[in-house]
Protein backbone atom coordinates (compact mmCIF):
# COMPACT_ATOMS: atom_id res chain seq x y z
CA UNK A 1 0.00 0.00 0.00
CA UNK A 2 2.80 2.36 1.03
CA UNK A 3 4.36 1.86 -2.15
CA UNK A 4 1.20 2.28 -4.22
CA UNK A 5 0.17 5.74 -1.98
CA UNK A 6 3.90 7.03 -2.68
CA UNK A 7 3.58 6.03 -6.82
CA UNK A 8 0.40 7.78 -7.27
CA UNK A 9 0.99 10.91 -4.95
CA UNK A 10 4.10 11.73 -7.01
CA UNK A 11 1.54 11.28 -10.49
CA UNK A 12 -0.70 13.91 -8.72
CA UNK A 13 2.40 16.10 -7.59
CA UNK A 14 3.66 16.09 -11.17
CA UNK A 15 0.17 17.18 -12.72
CA UNK A 16 -0.09 19.61 -9.66
CA UNK A 17 3.43 20.62 -11.38
CA UNK A 18 1.38 20.92 -15.22
CA UNK A 19 -1.49 22.92 -13.70
CA UNK A 20 1.10 25.84 -12.20
CA UNK A 21 2.67 26.15 -15.13
CA UNK A 22 -0.21 26.43 -17.16
CA UNK A 23 -1.26 29.14 -14.89
CA UNK A 24 2.25 30.96 -14.82
CA UNK A 25 1.68 30.74 -18.96
CA UNK A 26 -1.71 32.30 -19.14
CA UNK A 27 -0.64 35.35 -16.27
CA UNK A 28 2.69 35.86 -18.80
CA UNK A 29 0.85 36.20 -21.86
CA UNK A 30 -2.43 37.88 -19.80
CA UNK A 31 -0.14 40.56 -18.70
CA UNK A 32 1.67 40.82 -22.08
CA UNK A 33 -1.79 41.35 -23.74
CA UNK A 34 -2.50 43.56 -21.55
CA UNK A 35 0.70 46.09 -21.59
CA UNK A 36 0.89 46.07 -25.30
CA UNK A 37 -2.93 45.83 -26.22
CA UNK A 38 -2.59 42.26 -28.04
CA UNK A 39 -6.41 41.36 -28.27
CA UNK A 40 -4.93 37.56 -30.06
CA UNK A 41 -3.23 37.15 -26.95
CA UNK A 42 -5.56 37.75 -24.81
CA UNK A 43 -8.39 35.54 -26.81
CA UNK A 44 -5.35 32.60 -26.44
CA UNK A 45 -5.36 33.00 -22.38
CA UNK A 46 -9.50 32.90 -22.55
CA UNK A 47 -10.16 30.08 -25.04
CA UNK A 48 -6.98 28.12 -22.57
CA UNK A 49 -8.69 29.30 -19.05
CA UNK A 50 -11.63 25.83 -19.99
CA UNK A 51 -7.80 23.58 -19.80
CA UNK A 52 -7.30 24.84 -16.01
CA UNK A 53 -10.12 23.92 -15.13
CA UNK A 54 -10.36 20.44 -16.97
CA UNK A 55 -6.60 19.84 -15.19
CA UNK A 56 -8.07 20.37 -11.77
CA UNK A 57 -11.15 18.21 -11.92
CA UNK A 58 -8.35 15.47 -13.20
CA UNK A 59 -6.17 16.64 -10.07
CA UNK A 60 -9.44 16.17 -7.96
CA UNK A 61 -10.32 12.78 -9.20
CA UNK A 62 -6.86 11.60 -8.67
CA UNK A 63 -7.36 12.59 -5.23
CA UNK A 64 -10.24 11.12 -4.81
CA UNK A 65 -9.12 7.64 -5.74
CA UNK A 66 -6.43 7.97 -4.06
CA UNK A 67 -8.34 8.77 -0.88
CA UNK A 68 -10.70 6.13 -1.73
CA UNK A 69 -8.01 3.23 -2.49
CA UNK A 70 -5.28 3.57 -0.52
CA UNK A 71 -7.15 5.12 2.38
CA UNK A 72 -4.45 7.09 3.72
CA UNK A 73 -3.82 8.38 7.48
CA UNK A 74 -1.94 10.59 9.67
CA UNK A 75 0.31 12.85 7.46
CA UNK A 76 -0.38 11.00 4.01
CA UNK A 77 -3.88 11.78 4.48
CA UNK A 78 -3.27 15.47 4.92
CA UNK A 79 -0.84 16.03 2.27
CA UNK A 80 -3.66 14.53 0.00
CA UNK A 81 -5.90 17.48 1.11
CA UNK A 82 -3.34 19.78 0.66
CA UNK A 83 -3.14 18.64 -2.73
CA UNK A 84 -6.71 19.24 -3.44
CA UNK A 85 -6.52 22.80 -1.36
CA UNK A 86 -3.18 23.37 -4.25
CA UNK A 87 -5.82 22.04 -7.00
CA UNK A 88 -8.35 24.97 -6.19
CA UNK A 89 -5.74 27.88 -4.96
CA UNK A 90 -4.44 26.99 -8.91
CA UNK A 91 -7.55 27.30 -10.86
CA UNK A 92 -8.14 30.32 -8.88
CA UNK A 93 -5.52 31.84 -10.35
CA UNK A 94 -6.20 30.64 -13.88
CA UNK A 95 -9.52 32.65 -13.11
CA UNK A 96 -7.67 35.93 -12.24
CA UNK A 97 -5.22 35.60 -15.26
CA UNK A 98 -8.31 35.19 -17.24
CA UNK A 99 -10.12 38.50 -15.57
CA UNK A 100 -6.65 40.09 -17.16
CA UNK A 101 -6.98 39.11 -20.62
CA UNK A 102 -10.90 39.32 -20.30
CA UNK A 103 -9.91 43.32 -19.64
CA UNK A 104 -7.44 43.71 -22.23
CA UNK A 105 -10.23 42.39 -25.05
CA UNK A 106 -13.14 44.59 -22.82
CA UNK A 107 -10.67 48.08 -24.01
CA UNK A 108 -9.23 46.52 -27.28
CA UNK A 109 -8.01 48.32 -28.95
CA UNK A 110 -7.60 51.42 -26.61
CA UNK A 111 -4.66 50.43 -23.82
CA UNK A 112 -6.22 49.45 -20.58
CA UNK A 113 -3.08 51.43 -18.49
CA UNK A 114 -1.98 54.52 -18.52
CA UNK A 115 1.22 55.34 -19.02
CA UNK A 116 2.20 56.28 -15.65
CA UNK A 117 1.05 52.55 -14.06
CA UNK A 118 2.89 50.60 -16.58
CA UNK A 119 5.41 49.95 -15.07
CA UNK A 120 3.54 48.67 -11.59
CA UNK A 121 1.89 46.11 -13.76
CA UNK A 122 4.88 45.13 -15.68
CA UNK A 123 6.79 44.23 -12.24
CA UNK A 124 3.17 42.54 -10.48
CA UNK A 125 2.85 40.35 -13.82
CA UNK A 126 6.97 39.19 -13.74
CA UNK A 127 6.52 38.51 -9.72
CA UNK A 128 3.39 36.57 -10.08
CA UNK A 129 4.75 34.66 -12.70
CA UNK A 130 7.78 33.95 -11.01
CA UNK A 131 5.70 32.95 -7.79
CA UNK A 132 3.84 30.23 -10.32
CA UNK A 133 6.71 28.80 -11.58
CA UNK A 134 8.97 28.47 -8.25
CA UNK A 135 5.82 26.73 -7.89
CA UNK A 136 6.75 24.34 -10.00
CA UNK A 137 10.08 23.67 -9.56
CA UNK A 138 9.41 23.16 -5.89
CA UNK A 139 7.80 20.01 -7.22
CA UNK A 140 9.54 19.49 -9.64
CA UNK A 141 13.16 19.37 -7.56
CA UNK A 142 12.04 18.73 -4.13
CA UNK A 143 14.21 21.35 -3.85
CA UNK A 144 12.41 23.38 -0.73
CA UNK A 145 15.02 26.02 -0.58
CA UNK A 146 13.03 26.92 -3.80
CA UNK A 147 10.25 27.97 -1.85
CA UNK A 148 12.14 29.69 0.82
CA UNK A 149 12.08 33.34 -1.62
CA UNK A 150 8.55 33.09 -1.78
CA UNK A 151 7.28 35.11 1.21
CA UNK A 152 9.59 38.44 -0.04
CA UNK A 153 8.38 38.17 -3.78
CA UNK A 154 4.79 38.00 -2.34
CA UNK A 155 5.83 41.37 -0.19
CA UNK A 156 6.88 43.10 -3.55
CA UNK A 157 3.25 42.24 -4.84
CA UNK A 158 2.07 43.82 -2.15
CA UNK A 159 4.28 46.93 -2.14
CA UNK A 160 4.27 47.30 -5.55
CA UNK A 161 -0.28 47.31 -4.91
CA UNK A 162 -0.07 49.49 -2.27
CA UNK A 163 2.16 52.09 -4.28
CA UNK A 164 -0.22 51.57 -7.09
CA UNK A 165 -3.11 52.95 -4.88
CA UNK A 166 -1.49 56.15 -3.64
CA UNK A 167 -0.57 56.84 -7.58
CA UNK A 168 -4.35 56.69 -8.04
CA UNK A 169 -5.69 58.59 -5.37
CA UNK A 170 -3.25 61.36 -5.59
CA UNK A 171 -4.96 64.36 -6.19
CA UNK A 172 -3.54 64.71 -9.64
CA UNK A 173 -4.41 61.63 -11.38
CA UNK A 174 -5.44 62.87 -14.29
CA UNK A 175 -6.86 59.43 -16.11
CA UNK A 176 -10.31 59.87 -14.93
CA UNK A 177 -12.45 57.50 -12.79
CA UNK A 178 -13.39 54.83 -16.00
CA UNK A 179 -9.06 54.33 -15.68
CA UNK A 180 -9.11 54.38 -11.65
CA UNK A 181 -11.58 51.66 -11.69
CA UNK A 182 -9.77 49.33 -13.98
CA UNK A 183 -6.39 49.70 -12.56
CA UNK A 184 -8.23 48.90 -9.38
CA UNK A 185 -9.37 45.76 -10.39
CA UNK A 186 -6.17 44.72 -12.02
CA UNK A 187 -4.22 46.03 -9.04
CA UNK A 188 -6.38 43.31 -6.87
CA UNK A 189 -6.32 40.08 -9.40
CA UNK A 190 -2.50 40.57 -9.43
CA UNK A 191 -2.48 40.56 -5.76
CA UNK A 192 -4.65 38.12 -5.32
CA UNK A 193 -2.93 35.77 -7.61
CA UNK A 194 0.18 36.52 -5.67
CA UNK A 195 -1.23 35.21 -2.39
CA UNK A 196 -2.58 32.38 -4.30
CA UNK A 197 0.94 31.03 -5.80
CA UNK A 198 2.38 31.61 -2.08
CA UNK A 199 -0.44 29.56 -0.52
CA UNK A 200 0.14 27.00 -3.23
CA UNK A 201 3.91 26.58 -3.00
CA UNK A 202 3.50 26.14 0.74
CA UNK A 203 0.96 23.37 0.38
CA UNK A 204 3.37 21.47 -2.03
CA UNK A 205 6.53 21.66 0.46
CA UNK A 206 4.15 20.04 2.84
CA UNK A 207 3.61 17.70 -0.20
CA UNK A 208 7.12 17.38 -0.73
CA UNK A 209 7.97 17.24 3.34
CA UNK A 210 5.56 16.70 5.27
CA UNK A 211 5.93 20.04 7.11
CA UNK A 212 4.86 23.10 6.23
CA UNK A 213 7.01 26.24 6.16
CA UNK A 214 6.42 28.92 8.58
CA UNK A 215 2.87 27.73 8.99
CA UNK A 216 1.02 24.49 11.34
CA UNK A 217 -0.59 22.81 8.42
CA UNK A 218 -4.44 23.77 9.49
CA UNK A 219 -3.58 27.64 9.10
CA UNK A 220 -4.97 29.45 6.74
CA UNK A 221 -2.14 30.49 4.43
CA UNK B 1 -18.96 2.63 11.21
CA UNK B 2 -22.26 3.66 8.77
CA UNK B 3 -23.79 5.14 12.06
CA UNK B 4 -20.36 5.96 13.55
CA UNK B 5 -20.19 8.05 10.00
CA UNK B 6 -23.40 9.36 9.90
CA UNK B 7 -23.53 10.57 13.44
CA UNK B 8 -19.99 12.49 12.48
CA UNK B 9 -21.16 13.78 9.11
CA UNK B 10 -24.12 14.89 11.32
CA UNK B 11 -22.25 17.13 13.80
CA UNK B 12 -19.55 18.19 11.00
CA UNK B 13 -22.98 20.18 9.02
CA UNK B 14 -24.01 21.45 12.40
CA UNK B 15 -20.25 23.34 12.80
CA UNK B 16 -20.79 24.29 9.08
CA UNK B 17 -24.54 25.49 10.26
CA UNK B 18 -22.78 27.58 12.85
CA UNK B 19 -20.08 29.48 10.40
CA UNK B 20 -22.51 30.00 8.12
CA UNK B 21 -24.18 32.18 10.80
CA UNK B 22 -21.25 33.62 12.13
CA UNK B 23 -20.09 34.77 8.24
CA UNK B 24 -23.86 36.22 7.63
CA UNK B 25 -23.47 38.47 11.03
CA UNK B 26 -20.40 39.41 9.57
CA UNK B 27 -21.77 40.78 6.86
CA UNK B 28 -24.76 42.05 8.60
CA UNK B 29 -22.76 44.09 10.76
CA UNK B 30 -20.01 45.02 8.20
CA UNK B 31 -22.71 46.27 5.85
CA UNK B 32 -24.61 48.25 8.72
CA UNK B 33 -20.81 49.76 9.89
CA UNK B 34 -20.38 50.49 6.21
CA UNK B 35 -23.68 52.64 5.61
CA UNK B 36 -23.73 54.45 9.16
CA UNK B 37 -20.06 54.91 9.33
CA UNK B 38 -20.55 53.03 12.63
CA UNK B 39 -16.83 52.44 13.89
CA UNK B 40 -17.86 50.50 16.95
CA UNK B 41 -19.54 47.84 15.04
CA UNK B 42 -16.78 47.83 12.43
CA UNK B 43 -14.23 47.08 14.83
CA UNK B 44 -16.29 44.46 16.05
CA UNK B 45 -16.47 42.31 12.63
CA UNK B 46 -12.66 42.64 12.32
CA UNK B 47 -12.46 41.43 15.74
CA UNK B 48 -14.61 38.56 15.45
CA UNK B 49 -13.26 37.02 12.35
CA UNK B 50 -10.42 35.44 13.86
CA UNK B 51 -13.60 33.37 15.49
CA UNK B 52 -14.49 32.39 12.00
CA UNK B 53 -10.68 31.19 11.39
CA UNK B 54 -10.75 29.01 14.59
CA UNK B 55 -14.26 27.54 13.37
CA UNK B 56 -12.94 26.79 10.11
CA UNK B 57 -9.95 25.32 11.29
CA UNK B 58 -12.11 22.89 13.67
CA UNK B 59 -14.47 22.03 10.84
CA UNK B 60 -11.49 21.13 8.87
CA UNK B 61 -10.00 18.61 11.94
CA UNK B 62 -13.29 17.42 12.23
CA UNK B 63 -13.44 16.41 8.93
CA UNK B 64 -9.96 14.96 8.96
CA UNK B 65 -10.74 12.89 11.97
CA UNK B 66 -13.77 11.68 9.71
CA UNK B 67 -11.31 10.68 6.91
CA UNK B 68 -9.05 8.76 9.14
CA UNK B 69 -11.00 7.10 11.30
CA UNK B 70 -14.14 5.85 9.05
CA UNK B 71 -12.34 5.89 5.76
CA UNK B 72 -15.28 6.70 3.91
CA UNK B 73 -15.55 6.01 0.29
CA UNK B 74 -17.88 6.63 -2.64
CA UNK B 75 -20.07 9.26 -2.37
CA UNK B 76 -19.52 9.53 1.50
CA UNK B 77 -15.93 10.30 0.57
CA UNK B 78 -17.39 13.20 -1.47
CA UNK B 79 -19.47 14.50 0.79
CA UNK B 80 -16.74 15.15 3.50
CA UNK B 81 -14.88 16.81 0.83
CA UNK B 82 -17.53 19.21 -0.22
CA UNK B 83 -17.73 20.07 3.85
CA UNK B 84 -14.07 20.76 3.43
CA UNK B 85 -14.71 22.75 0.71
CA UNK B 86 -17.07 24.75 2.22
CA UNK B 87 -15.87 25.57 5.56
CA UNK B 88 -13.12 27.18 2.85
CA UNK B 89 -15.57 29.17 1.53
CA UNK B 90 -16.94 30.03 4.54
CA UNK B 91 -13.47 31.08 5.87
CA UNK B 92 -13.71 32.94 2.80
CA UNK B 93 -16.85 34.90 3.31
CA UNK B 94 -15.91 36.05 6.41
CA UNK B 95 -12.93 37.78 5.04
CA UNK B 96 -14.36 39.23 2.62
CA UNK B 97 -17.16 40.86 5.61
CA UNK B 98 -13.42 41.87 7.44
CA UNK B 99 -12.82 43.90 4.50
CA UNK B 100 -15.62 45.67 4.22
CA UNK B 101 -15.47 46.68 7.90
CA UNK B 102 -11.73 47.46 7.26
CA UNK B 103 -12.93 50.06 4.62
CA UNK B 104 -15.71 51.41 7.08
CA UNK B 105 -12.88 51.78 9.58
CA UNK B 106 -10.65 53.59 7.17
CA UNK B 107 -12.20 56.55 6.08
CA UNK B 108 -13.94 57.27 9.93
CA UNK B 109 -15.59 59.53 10.41
CA UNK B 110 -16.07 60.00 7.05
CA UNK B 111 -18.75 58.24 4.83
CA UNK B 112 -17.23 55.89 2.60
CA UNK B 113 -20.13 55.55 0.10
CA UNK B 114 -21.48 58.79 -1.77
CA UNK B 115 -25.20 59.06 -1.12
CA UNK B 116 -25.77 57.78 -4.96
CA UNK B 117 -24.42 54.45 -4.38
CA UNK B 118 -26.22 53.93 -0.54
CA UNK B 119 -28.78 52.03 -1.94
CA UNK B 120 -26.87 49.16 -4.17
CA UNK B 121 -25.10 48.42 -1.22
CA UNK B 122 -27.46 48.26 1.28
CA UNK B 123 -29.50 46.13 -1.44
CA UNK B 124 -26.35 44.03 -2.26
CA UNK B 125 -25.73 43.16 1.65
CA UNK B 126 -29.35 42.21 2.54
CA UNK B 127 -29.51 40.02 -0.33
CA UNK B 128 -25.53 38.50 0.54
CA UNK B 129 -26.45 37.86 3.85
CA UNK B 130 -29.82 36.21 2.76
CA UNK B 131 -27.61 33.90 1.09
CA UNK B 132 -25.73 33.12 4.03
CA UNK B 133 -28.61 32.43 6.28
CA UNK B 134 -30.05 30.21 3.43
CA UNK B 135 -27.03 27.82 3.67
CA UNK B 136 -27.68 27.60 7.56
CA UNK B 137 -31.32 27.13 6.62
CA UNK B 138 -30.52 24.07 4.18
CA UNK B 139 -28.19 22.62 6.45
CA UNK B 140 -30.46 22.74 9.42
CA UNK B 141 -34.17 21.95 8.20
CA UNK B 142 -32.64 19.56 4.94
CA UNK B 143 -34.90 21.26 2.97
CA UNK B 144 -32.75 21.85 0.11
CA UNK B 145 -36.24 23.57 -1.84
CA UNK B 146 -34.63 26.59 0.65
CA UNK B 147 -31.61 26.28 -1.89
CA UNK B 148 -33.53 26.74 -4.91
CA UNK B 149 -33.34 30.59 -4.85
CA UNK B 150 -30.03 30.98 -4.51
CA UNK B 151 -28.91 31.45 -8.19
CA UNK B 152 -31.72 33.99 -8.51
CA UNK B 153 -30.72 35.77 -5.23
CA UNK B 154 -27.14 35.22 -6.94
CA UNK B 155 -28.05 37.01 -9.85
CA UNK B 156 -29.44 39.85 -8.31
CA UNK B 157 -26.48 40.31 -6.55
CA UNK B 158 -24.71 41.01 -9.74
CA UNK B 159 -26.97 42.54 -11.35
CA UNK B 160 -26.85 45.54 -8.89
CA UNK B 161 -23.03 45.08 -8.90
CA UNK B 162 -22.87 45.82 -13.10
CA UNK B 163 -25.61 48.61 -12.50
CA UNK B 164 -23.12 49.80 -9.69
CA UNK B 165 -20.45 49.83 -12.40
CA UNK B 166 -22.24 52.29 -14.88
CA UNK B 167 -22.94 54.91 -12.00
CA UNK B 168 -19.38 55.03 -11.37
CA UNK B 169 -18.44 54.98 -14.68
CA UNK B 170 -20.81 57.52 -15.61
CA UNK B 171 -19.18 60.85 -16.93
CA UNK B 172 -20.93 62.51 -14.73
CA UNK B 173 -19.84 60.45 -11.26
CA UNK B 174 -18.83 63.69 -9.22
CA UNK B 175 -17.39 62.05 -6.30
CA UNK B 176 -13.96 61.86 -7.49
CA UNK B 177 -11.22 59.15 -8.21
CA UNK B 178 -10.96 57.64 -4.28
CA UNK B 179 -14.79 57.68 -3.38
CA UNK B 180 -14.63 55.54 -7.48
CA UNK B 181 -11.43 53.22 -6.19
CA UNK B 182 -13.52 52.29 -2.50
CA UNK B 183 -16.50 51.40 -4.44
CA UNK B 184 -14.87 49.12 -7.46
CA UNK B 185 -13.70 46.90 -4.34
CA UNK B 186 -16.47 47.09 -2.00
CA UNK B 187 -18.63 46.18 -4.96
CA UNK B 188 -15.73 43.08 -5.60
CA UNK B 189 -16.02 41.98 -1.86
CA UNK B 190 -19.81 41.62 -1.57
CA UNK B 191 -19.98 40.39 -5.67
CA UNK B 192 -17.24 37.50 -4.64
CA UNK B 193 -18.91 37.01 -0.85
CA UNK B 194 -22.34 36.29 -2.94
CA UNK B 195 -20.54 33.71 -5.24
CA UNK B 196 -18.92 32.12 -2.36
CA UNK B 197 -21.85 31.53 -0.83
CA UNK B 198 -24.05 30.26 -3.27
CA UNK B 199 -21.13 27.74 -3.91
CA UNK B 200 -21.21 26.70 -0.45
CA UNK B 201 -25.14 26.52 -0.10
CA UNK B 202 -24.96 24.04 -2.67
CA UNK B 203 -22.45 21.98 -1.29
CA UNK B 204 -24.45 21.77 1.52
CA UNK B 205 -26.79 20.56 -0.81
CA UNK B 206 -24.76 17.82 -1.76
CA UNK B 207 -23.70 16.99 1.77
CA UNK B 208 -27.38 16.74 2.51
CA UNK B 209 -29.09 15.13 -0.24
CA UNK B 210 -26.03 13.37 -1.93
CA UNK B 211 -26.72 15.72 -5.06
CA UNK B 212 -25.21 18.49 -6.53
CA UNK B 213 -28.29 21.25 -8.50
CA UNK B 214 -27.31 21.42 -11.16
CA UNK B 215 -23.80 20.89 -11.37
CA UNK B 216 -21.66 17.84 -11.22
CA UNK B 217 -19.90 17.55 -7.77
CA UNK B 218 -16.71 17.94 -9.28
CA UNK B 219 -17.47 21.35 -11.51
CA UNK B 220 -15.76 24.65 -9.82
CA UNK B 221 -18.88 26.56 -8.46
Amino acid sequence: MREAYHVELEQLAQHLAGMSAQVADAMEQATKALLDADLALAEKVISNDAKVDDARAECEEQAYALLALQAPVATDLRTVLAAIHAAESLERMGDLALHVAKTARRRHPDPVLPEQVRTYFAQMGDVAVKLARQTQEVIQTKDVEAARSLESDDDQVDDLHRHLFTVIMDKEWPHGVAAAVDVTLLGRFYERYADHAVSVAKRMVFVVTGKMPGYGPDEEL
